[in-house]
């Protein structure tokens, strides 16, 4: 996306589908890959900076030479084995069919059995860490994916110099420089800011190989976001079409970098990117260090605007429930009636619920079909519908489904605001802002606040354009340059006070069920699942 | 049915539909009923024996004097206000276009705020009975039936010398004899061998007209079923084409006399009528006077077969579950499979839920839907479904819904043990017990019992001949009759010792969910309740 750094106008965008896509049943070669892989080339990834940047800059039929910066966001984490001039090992003769040399993209799971290894370690020799992120390591992570390249191709291992995340790699590409950024090492690599990486025995604890993976291949500097890491290399500004030495910004996360896409660049606010899951995210009050919140998935000092420690929650399912809920338990009466409509049956079972008055239906749920990310921490818990009588409608339960997830977004809230962490305004971006509208006034109902909607639908590109302007100069800070380039819709939803009523005593309901079912009162769902396993292994 | 006494052999069948049939939205004259009214004709009773009884020995071939008497089962509670000579006031001019005239069938349920208050003056000044009755009397009982009369058409009231039930008057129509079956006094209208009714205190307590219900119009005597009430009449005998004379059984309920017909003559011997709910059918030992065991329907001494203390229990809500489901929950897909299978889609979705193992879904439901007869006797319980996750599919919460019906039963058979109620055989009859192997094999597994079928698809039929039979002196005793003329399938259900053991641990989740939801350790569903009647009531 092309952005006029003055204004925010958005001038032109341009996207490439990537070429190799996501890896995650076949390799390159059409072999199989191990469950639960997921990887990605970063050939691709050059590939698209060369055909989307000339692009937009035609399209918008401006002077390339007015181009003052580049930003980049990125999934994370999403590490890439690399030498150390750059050069990924999967661009070499003796690791191009090697999967162990690709990026391990965000959603490879396979590292699972490490980051439980490492959580059990933690646990035990530094436990102070896991509190910063909710108690738990993610297999999504930094040193669980690293560790299993050690454990399953010490060959990939041995010989990279460091494991980069792909942002910093891109980064590196467009600047030559290579700075890891402070937001994914925050957020992903267990690096707080000030102190740095958890102690040498830690590593050592994993694999005496791992001892020193700070000082090797996790090594290099760690810099701040919103910065400049360097300045466009005169052989990329021939292929971008650009004049070489233009700001290049510090990478940063997708999700983080929406922030001031909203024009966020203060305490209070929290955001909720609400998609098949939702990240929140909130900026503490300034200067003051990192809060102990429990459940978060993160909270890092300067992690999404400098100056603020960045929070982040999670709920791992949300928009997926609902997709769920429409392949599995629509009754063909109702896709016939959506279709005569010309309406996605997501729209009219929305339209029906939406006929429903808070509480009518009777019956409530607990959001937690891919368990609990925020404030549970427990992949474990399991989906729940109590209510049904024999004059329940599907909508009643979809319905019942959009609330929990709503219920659940209000534990989150309060938890923070329970720990010392103000949440005054509430914003929302992402596919379900954008476009369900009976979710959103129903999130507001439930919260009892107004919620203000992105005003971009690019919201990333634009964050990721922000800190490009920052890093130009354009503007002292990331707030300033939010506050002028950030956009919100005109549209915001506000509570119904007589809505919000009935939902204070459903919430209520729901956070009993919630720590009886989440906190130890009747751990039915972790037997459940045990019996299941035990159950599926033995057919 | 005509039936050899003999052997039990079933000779020919016929049946007419009642030409009135149920009137539960308009009267006969075409005017709308108030909500809740169920009503019959009593002379499509008389209209069906004219028509059936001729047929039957007809088409059987056997000579009308080989006929030895005739014994009816009857829907109950389904009482009719008549003249002192059984004269219904419904065939009277005056009379006949007022719908409290006719017979209040037993799922009339608008009697349900007489019911209310009976059973809070009970609790008051009578509460012993209520133990009988599992604590409650229902709405479709006797007494909230004529109270709803007197309150409602008092001119009706008062012009009835007695309110019989429909099978009492339907024999006193055979036979000219005026008496009250010792079975449905004892399980609908609060009678107790050897003690009576309640005292008139109890009854002055609910309107002082209503003091003397027992003397007046709820007079006339009760007398043991599976005796003679009277023979035949001559002018009946006209219209039937039978001999004058013959036995005409003491009438019985429809769900009660299906005991002996599988055989059933004697203690431990628990029956399921299965259908859209569930009766549970079970003798005492033989000479015990009634136990007082938690949330039954009823235990009543000679009420089933005389002798023994007969207990019926109830799950409210059984094969309504699964077509609750089916109308509900099931995706297009699934329909469309089930039609090109050429199977129903209760039968196609069985099939996948029959593919998968015990505890494999890690999904478990309570079956409350409609709430919770025995044990708990709650209305207001409602449904659960717990342990879905994103790979959740229909054919898991069917089976999931197909268990909590089986774990409902199976708390029902340890509830009748713990109180000294022995359980050692399982038998089955009605809708899913003759057609549903899957959920017959399930049920077996859950309960740790072999199942035995019912023999007859008409086993109402064949257990009102068996009653004949011992009126008409052919047996001396219904266990004797019954040990003849019942009847059971080759086929029956057995238990897989791997299936029990993994439904041990089921159940006892299930258990522990049905004592918090169920016995006030949560009473969300009660509020929750609450919450919809009153979001409805301001809609």
């Amino acid at each position: 996306m092309l952005v006029n750094a003055l204004t925010g106008e958005e001038l032109a965008t341009a996207a490439l589908d990537y070429p190799h896509a996501v890896m995650d049943t076949h390799f390159l070669d059409g072999s199989p890959l191990p469950p639960d892989f997921a990887l990605q080339h970063p050939g691709d990834y050059l590939q698209v900076l060369e055909y989307t940047v000339p692009k937009v800059v035609k399209d918008a039929g401006v002077s390339p030479s007015s181009v003052v910066g580049i930003g980049i966001d990125f999934t994370t984490c999403s590490p890439l084995p690399v030498y150390r001039d750059g050069m990924p090992l999967c661009f070499t003769e003796k690791f191009k069919n090697h999967p162990h040399a690709y990026v391990k993209l965000w959603k490879h799971h396979a590292a699972q059995k490490y980051a439980n290894k490492l959580n059990e370690i933690l646990a035990e020799i530094y436990p102070s860490i896991l509190a910063k992120y909710g108690g738990k390591i993610s297999s999504e992570w930094m040193v669980p994916k690293v560790w299993q390249t050690l454990a399953e191709a010490p060959e990939v291992f041995d010989e990279a110099d460091y494991f980069v995340e792909s942002a910093d790699w891109v980064v590196w590409q467009l600047s030559g420089e290579f700075v890891r950024n402070a937001c994914m090492a925050g957020y992903k690599s267990m690096y707080v800011p000030g102190v740095g990486y958890p102690p040498r025995e830690v590593y050592a604890a994993l694999d005496e190989r791992l001892a020193d993976l700070p000082q090797t291949k996790l090594g290099g500097r760690v810099v701040p976001i919103a910065t400049k890491a360097g300045g466009l290399t005169e052989a990329m500004a021939k292929k971008l079409g650009l004049v070489p030495g233009i700001a290049i910004a510090v990478a940063s996360a997708d999700a983080h970098v929406t922030v001031p896409a909203l024009g966020i660049g203060s305490e209070g606010k929290l955001l909720a990117i609400m998609g098949t899951s939702t990240c929140h995210m909130i900026l503490g009050r300034a200067g003051e260090p990192a809060k102990i919140v429990p459940g978060m998935c993160g909270a890092v000092e300067d992690g999404i605007v400098p100056g603020f420690t960045g929070y982040e929650a999670g709920q791992s399912c949300v928009g997926d429930h609902f997709a769920w809920f429409v392949e599995n338990l629509v009754p063909a009466e109702y896709k016939d009636a959506a279709q005569k409509k010309g309406v996605s049956i997501h729209a009219y079972l929305a339209e029906l619920a939406d006929k429903l008055t808070p509480g009518e239906s009777g019956v409530i749920a607990l959001d937690w079909w891919n368990g609990n990310r925020s404030i549970l921490v427990d992949a474990d818990l399991t989906g729940v519908f109590l209510g049904m009588t024999l004059a329940t409608k599907p909508e009643e339960l979809y319905r019942a489904l959009v609330e929990a997830t709503a219920y659940g977004t209000r534990i989150i809230v309060e938890n923070f605001i329970e720990n010392g962490v103000p949440v005054e305004e509430f914003y929302a971006a992402g596919g379900i802002a954008e476009k369900d509208p009976f979710t959103m006034q129903l999130y507001s109902d439930v919260l009892g606040m107004e919620i203000k909607i992105s005003g971009s639908p690019q919201a990333p590109a634009l964050g990721a354009s922000i800190f490009a302007a920052v890093a130009a100069g354009v503007y002292p800070s990331v707030s300033e340059a939010s506050a002028k380039m950030g956009k919100l819709k005109p549209l915001t939803y506000k509570p119904y006070p007589e809505a919000k009523a009935v939902y204070d005593k459903l919430y209520a309901e729901y956070k009993t069920l919630h720590d009886y079912f989440g906190r130890g009162g009747n751990d039915v769902m972790k037997r459940l699942k045990a019996i299941a396993a035990e159950a599926k292994s033995k057919k």
